[in-house]
């Protein structure tokens, strides 16, 4: 198994009531939801999407259950945004390009393509937050960890996988191919907001007294996500 | 206002509990749990579809969570197949044909046609189930009667079509041939349905025992439906 996030000087719920005045961490803090609500609603609509390609009925009820999941997540979100008196859609603008550029470079060509993007994508992006949420306050990071819990989908999308791949097994190629493409847009878009949302990079890179990574960390922390993505891509079947 | 649907000596829930057992009443309950199982389904993915066409960010969230109404209503629907002992999905199926055709014939091009079609095809479509629930048991009624419930999108929808025709008016003259469009699709498809799956025509029309509508109380109920349908098209600012 992988380690676990750098443990570091986390937030505490008290600390994180003062850290909404803040006026650096206020920013990054709604930024973060910003991106997470975007993030779920558009989840939503390419597995709506996704479960159109669906082989049976089964199967589209299963993928429609995942979609409505993350429409939950969003309204989560939309309802602490609203909290922290922010209006969600101009807190979710800033992040409509990039991940609308994810996903329009990755529209899956067919219903297996969609089930790995489905798990792989939203892998890497829950690891990812999971890893941002150690540099917020309790509250945030609750609410965070809340939406990014399992859905419950692995079972379903491994088993349709593995299953595909033992009937045909050159798709097990194709597929790994589309797992490496999808991690390389992912990053190219992530990079894309990073450079674009400074407050959003200082919430994990951190500051004059404020707990975040350093280099190294950082490193560490693309090290973790790697192997995780790697040890998913093994649970389907795939070589990443 | 319209008259409420014939009233009739409706099963009671103790009769209920006895009709499932009913060679004949037992079929003709999974097959309209089945048909409304699979609408639910289907609306799901037509919505969240359509929810990519929102021109803002506000209405694609409001169109998402219409979606997500739906598909929770199904997924009641399909428990209550399965306290019968029915797969869901084997009791769906034998509408599958009828009702992709439907969507498939009345894919919307844009935006407004998506909410037009949302909300005159979903209220014809209430209107007609709400007409059937008065001969089923009281706990299939009281089912599907929740299902049914508005799914408060009418505000929504009503202010968006209105909005655009008030500023561009002759949009109205096409939505209006779209409204039309719909309705003559929805019968075509109703009338397939009903051509094939005998069951779920004598729960309307009655038997041997067995209250129903007759002949002319066949025809009331169609003047009440397009009634209806006509006051949803002139709430739209729409000429039915």
């Amino acid at each position: 198994m992988s380690e676990s996030p750098e443990s570091s000087p986390a937030r505490t719920s008290s600390a994180g009531v003062a850290a909404h005045d803040d006026p650096v961490y206020r920013p990054a803090v709604i930024d973060l939801l910003g991106v997470l609500a975007y993030g779920e609603l558009t989840a939503f609509e390419r597995l709506a999407d996704d479960a159109t390609l669906a082989p049976t009925l089964e199967d589209k009820a299963e993928l429609a259950a995942l979609a409505v999941t993350e429409f939950h997540h969003y309204e989560r979100l939309r309802d602490r945004l609203r909290d922290l008196g922010v209006e969600p859609v101009s807190a979710m603008r800033p992040f409509q390009a990039a991940l609308d550029t994810f996903h329009r470079h990755t529209a899956p060509a067919d219903w297996l393509e969609g089930l790995v993007k489905a798990y792989v994508g939203d892998g890497i992006a829950t690891d990812f937050y999971r890893e941002v949420a150690a540099y917020v306050d309790a509250d945030t990071r609750a609410l965070v960890l809340e939406v990014l819990e399992n859905t419950g989908h692995a079972v379903f999308v491994v088993d349709r996988v593995r299953k595909a791949i033992a009937e045909e097994p050159r798709i097990g190629g194709r597929l790994a191919l589309w797992g490496r493409r999808l991690v390389g847009e992912a990053l190219s878009q992530a990079q894309r907001v990073a450079a674009e949302r400074d407050v959003l990079t200082a919430l994990l890179v951190g500051g004059v007294d404020r707990p975040g990574m350093d280099l190294a960390a950082i490193g560490r922390m693309f090290a973790r996500l790697t192997e995780k993505h790697a040890q998913r891509m093994a649970t389907l079947g795939l070589q990443a």
